[in-house]
């Protein structure tokens, strides 16, 4: 199913280049990485965990990555090593080389002609490249993206098509904006006067470090006075929304449909399960990991991993036990009186 | 309001074509459909549950769709069957046929020689078809729209304005994608090594079978190894994201705003509401319907309706309800200790 | 950091212009609004709250807006006014206008010759105006956008790069559409027939007020048979989600990530949280405020706060009480058992 890697290496040079103790045929000739389960031959495995112990047995894998407790598992060619996963990742991205793409304007692009494009970057068709912009060298802007005026955009950079950018935000080197992905819009901010909502200019910016990746259709807003910032290192899965003056500490990961509302800070190093929300103006230190479909609504001052879930059952499990949480209090109460009550009984009978 | 309809028929006909018994005047001609609010000459409206009693009586439609329990409700000329809802909505298919559009390639739009575009297809303004791409017979690909290279997209899909199709992505026949929607994005498939985050590769494919809806913004990743699969007739509202390597079976029908972590199978005939967020690799099985709003975080083997909800309550209420969720284990063991307690209070009475 | 304001005005003319008292130096003068932390020489900061006592005490802000209880707080110039936040905002407006943007349409658009586009509206690059759409004065279309048949948008607006809006919608004066909005797409209109899902034509439209604002992704469905209606003044946060017949009322401000499901009424001057839910076919009176992370899965009638968010814990406390929740029905019996018993030993008792 998967398309072809493009090169083939033996089982040594991987070993050589990557380390790791190779068992087996060392001749072995990999071009591909695949599932346990479709792996076929000149193709390559990992085997991470023992739930996946039968898989290992019947795969038809090529050679497989993995832990040196799990080394006696298979007779297959096998490449020993601390952390098959991380081992894995590294040896996909050698067989799976980003595509090559021929540098230089789309003849149906729109860059303006003040707008600087390294000679080694692509715009792509149905482009737009605004007054003032930068594109750094190597970097791909994709078909039907917007990048606005005066935003400044760093070497080896891929925007895939229809990314937007507004005006004046700024793009480490290395980032990867997936499909959708809208950086700089105007932040949420409006204050009610006279009877009606105005609007307040949100004259900051965003800036992105080095080496983030941004999911497709996700949203980050531009300041409303100080920048957003998105620190070096930071991946944010698919629909993620952060709003304005937003902090995201280096190296924190983000799952997808998560909204992190405006001016709260983000340590680094954290990990956002997905459909978490975030409330705004708090602060979450590095180090802090938050479940799947939390909701945060006041500041984390201590690493550790915080949940807020409401246990899954049957609807009609459901009904009859959801209702008493609106009487808890009246609950607690009742507990307290039967303890007053019982303790005097009890005196009574010593 | 709306768009008139393009023809007109005769009461009579629409029994003909899609059976029911007709009451009243057979002669009544129609041309669009309406709400039994909204309705007026020429029009018809359904009628589906007593909740619209009221508006049944004072409608001033030429003609009403209802169920033979609600057949004598109206005096109106009246067409009476088992399902009022899905004929009604055979009945709009056929009053509102999709608008007919020229077949061709826009002279803005770019299409690589490569690429092979049926005559009777249509590509509009400022889409692009990338190297190798296939769009078969009656398909339209709309304004802005970016098909990767090697895409294969079968007959009379559309997809609307701005939709993203990364390379090598498949797509049945009579498909829908609507406006922002993003086919085979990257996964978000990371790993942790070097005190860093490495990109791990996706390399599968994203694979839609036929009669898929796909709402606006959606995002459905590409797997990372395996395909991403969605199965024929499956029904997606907007702003769903799912991860790289899910599968949903044939026929499941998805509210908007829901998440699915990666690798996560749901069955077939699933019906999943609104905000609803499923952890990853998980499996719900087929006929299972999830609530609006409802966190799963672990397989679910059983049909069912299954909920996981807060209850909503003022917030004063909610205030002084919820605090004693963080020590509900604190409640119980009172209730225990009451328990022994009296007990043994009891045994000393007897 | 922040891009320049382009005018200067002297404190005394800001008073005159939007009222307050103004103490110290009139002829301070001021081109740009900053936070206190970062505001330097010809800015101007406010401050609204004692939480940020330490940072007007340390600003570097030629001037400051505050209200009469604080004005003693510092002995920078200032404007002494009621509303602080409301002042501010006024005074950014001034200083930050809209960018001026030459009128006309970009080579590389594509307008169809049927539609009308006043000569003072700009037509950015890559963008779509189809058959029978009508563009009022000053309306900006930004790149990328696509803007459907008879689509009718009113003076002053402004579409920012690759919004797409479907056929027949409405959009009234001095809207602003961040860009990836989506308006009119299909709402998720099926119906079970057969064993399989048919669509039901969406033939409704969404119509827009004036001074509507809708943030980066948001989605707002055409309604089914009448219209998806948001009434003037509304203000939209990024990645929300309405479905087909909502309605909207007037000066309600909706925050990030909320999903709201098909023919939900919501009433005027309501303020709904980020990643709230809000179920379908509910009615919301004016005046509700619903709390971040809320679900409503019912109707409310009565002006008011309202909430249903778990508590946050840290995941090891969560284990141990969520747990519970799943027997609360049982606890609530054992605790009226427990009352039961312990009145009869009480009676004995006695």
């Amino acid at each position: 199913m998967n398309s072809p890697g493009r090169q083939v290496y033996r089982l040594a040079e991987i070993v050589q280049r990557f380390g790791g103790e190779l068992l087996g045929d060392a001749d072995v000739r990999i071009h591909q990485v695949a599932t346990l389960e479709a792996a076929g031959p000149g193709e390559i495995a990992f085997f991470a965990s023992n739930r996946y112990r039968k898989q290992l047995e019947r795969t038809q894998a090529d050679a497989i990555i993995l832990s040196a407790e799990a080394a006696a598992a298979t007779e297959r060619a096998r490449i020993v090593c601390k952390d098959p996963y991380a081992y894995f990742a590294r040896v996909s991205a050698l067989l799976n080389p980003p595509a090559q793409v021929a540098a230089g304007v789309h003849p149906l692009a729109a860059v303006d002609p003040s707008a600087r494009v390294a000679p080694s970057a692509t715009i792509g068709a149905l482009a737009v490249v605004s007054a003032g912009a930068q594109i750094a060298e190597r970097t791909q802007i994709e078909a039907g993206c917007s990048v606005g005026e005066n935003v400044r955009i760093g070497r080896d950079c891929r925007l895939h098509a229809n990314v937007s950018v507004y005006h004046d935000c700024v793009i480490g080197e290395r980032v990867i904006l997936h499909s959708g992905v809208i950086i700089g819009a105007d932040g949420f901010g409006i204050a009610w006067d006279n009877e009606r909502w105005h609007k307040i200019p949100q004259i900051g910016r965003v800036v992105l470090g080095d080496d983030v990746e941004v999911g497709a259709n996700t949203t980050i807003d531009r300041g409303a006075l100080d920048d957003t910032v998105i620190e070096e290192g930071v991946k944010l899965d698919n629909q993620i929304q952060i709003g304005h003056n937003c902090k995201i500490g280096a190296h924190t990961a983000i799952a997808g449909c998560v909204g992190i509302a405006g001016s709260t800070h983000i340590g680094r190093y954290c990990r956002i399960g997905g459909s978490a929300m975030i409330g705004g103006h708090l602060r979450i230190v590095d180090h802090v990991w938050i479940s799947g479909a939390t909701a945060v609504a006041k500041s984390i001052l201590r690493p550790g991993t915080y949940t807020s879930l409401f246990p899954l059952s049957l609807h009609r499990d459901w009904l009859r036990n959801a209702a008493h949480i609106r009487h808890l209090d009246a609950l607690v109460a009742r507990v307290r009186a039967l303890e007053a009550r019982l303790a005097e009984l009890e005196g009574k009978e010593q």
